[in-house]
């Protein structure tokens, strides 16, 4: 079925005169610590929602080997997303922890970036997907490692070993399907022609990350640009394809304003606890 | 992205052992007043399961014209699901409307047949399974009609001519796809095998049916089969269609056992009540 594009910037407006009832009941903080909840929400969401997209290959992978891994990198992305959500509750001070803020916020409330929840498409659009967020989250970690924030510091430091693995094995498939047959290419290049369009909110510098920059909790990223396209091409190239064409860049994810997509996988993800909310493991 | 197959009846033993926490917390009910909530359950549900289902389409349909036929198809089965849960309340007597039995139940207690929870897939599927639904669906209603029930009579003489008017629009999609290019021939014909293996269960006599028959409540459905399928293979043929192959059929939607479809169809669909359970219009 073909895919409605995201809410884009102009949309904004709109969009907020429609919030739901209860969504937008964010906890009054100080100005430092807004700041820095807003960004442990960034780093959690991130990993949650892709965690989250990619459990739905379970079972349903091209081989039982990358079934695993897939999975593998679901766990893994969900333990990181634990870890910074865990600390988002701390901070907020509220009584919600991780749990609440993971099944018990609404759409407009989440702050990852548009490419997390993109939807998995074939197995080529799925990779390409992992691809150019792994590479940009490793990025990211390795950076964050020397973060002055010590929980920060400390998961980044864990979680860069985890996120090295999700680039090399999909870099491995981009050159793979890439450099294959006339199907598995023309796929790949699709894949990445899906997702280019939400690279630039990668970079994006608005107020929370000036800030968390500026407090050296996090670092600039947009210096971090260069490089990250530096590398996409040496991929690109290895694996003969062409670096997609420069495309509107859809942005709002950091800010709340998503794509339909986050609103299903929400409603699976969330059904569980929404329905019985007193079950326990 | 492949399916997985629905529960067979042999898996019931271990779905029944997993049912989640207050899936099964049935009202306790006369016999006859049970087999009655059942029995509307099953009308209800079958139009509910399958006006959401056709929601799906909305905005994505190949024309606007198209578009608002199956809008139209969703919202006529929503009102007759509106009636059929409402009665199924009252007689339950346990102060839950409608909207409760429609929101507020999990998927084991859904009596919907597996036929309407299926996928759309692509436009030729929706249509293969609009076909055989209606033209099973009229067939009901029309016996219905004088049924001795007088609120299942009076929801069946309204709701008739909507489902007549179904019918003939999926009939003509059948024909024009089937007997359409080499492309849209595949595809409907695909539609048809998709669909076929849950038709036996829209003709089984369990204890429900039988005993809503036996108060002439409800018609003999095995009585209804051999013209059901004439009048499909009328249509198949003058599709230029084949009639598909017999496969083995799955059962037990009427008993609750469903797809894993209807879980991800009713996250969505109880998404906003189970979200905001105080939220009013």
């Amino acid at each position: 079925m073909p895919s409605l594009p995201p809410i884009r910037p102009e949309d904004e407006a709109a969009a907020r005169r429609q919030a739901p009832v209860g969504a937008f009941d964010a906890p009054v903080l100080e100005e430092a610590d807004q700041a820095r909840f807003d960004y442990l929400l960034r780093l959690g969401d991130d990993s949650l929602i892709l965690g989250q997209r990619l459990s739905e290959w379970t079972g349903r992978c091209p081989s039982v080997e990358v079934d695993l891994s897939i999975a593998n990198f679901a766990l893994d992305l969900v333990g990181q997303a634990t870890f910074f959500l865990q600390e988002a509750g701390k901070v907020e001070g509220q009584g919600r922890d991780g749990d609440a803020l993971a099944f018990h916020r609404d759409v407009l409330d989440y702050r990852n970036c548009l490419l997390v929840e993109q939807p998995n498409g074939d197995f080529a659009q799925t990779m390409a997907r992992q691809f150019l967020f792994s590479t940009w989250q490793k990025m990211l970690f390795e950076h964050l490692r020397s973060s002055r924030d010590p929980l920060i510091a400390a998961v980044a430091a864990k979680a860069v070993k985890e996120v090295t693995y999700h680039e090399e094995l999909s870099v491995e498939w981009v050159i793979r399907l890439g450099d294959g047959t006339e199907e598995s290419r023309r796929r790949m290049q699709d894949g990445l022609e899906w997702n280019w369009r939400f690279i630039p909110e990668l970079f994006e510098m608005d107020h929370v990350a000036t800030e968390m920059s500026e407090r050296g909790i996090a670092p600039d990223l947009s210096a971090m640009r260069d490089d990250f396209h530096r590398k996409v091409q040496a991929v690109v190239a290895e694996a003969t394809l062409d670096l997609p064409r420069e495309q509107r860049p859809i942005l709002g994810g950091r800010r709340g304003h998503h794509s339909e997509h986050l609103g299903h996988l929400l409603a699976t993800m969330q059904f569980l606890p929404r329905a019985y909310p007193d079950a326990t493991w």
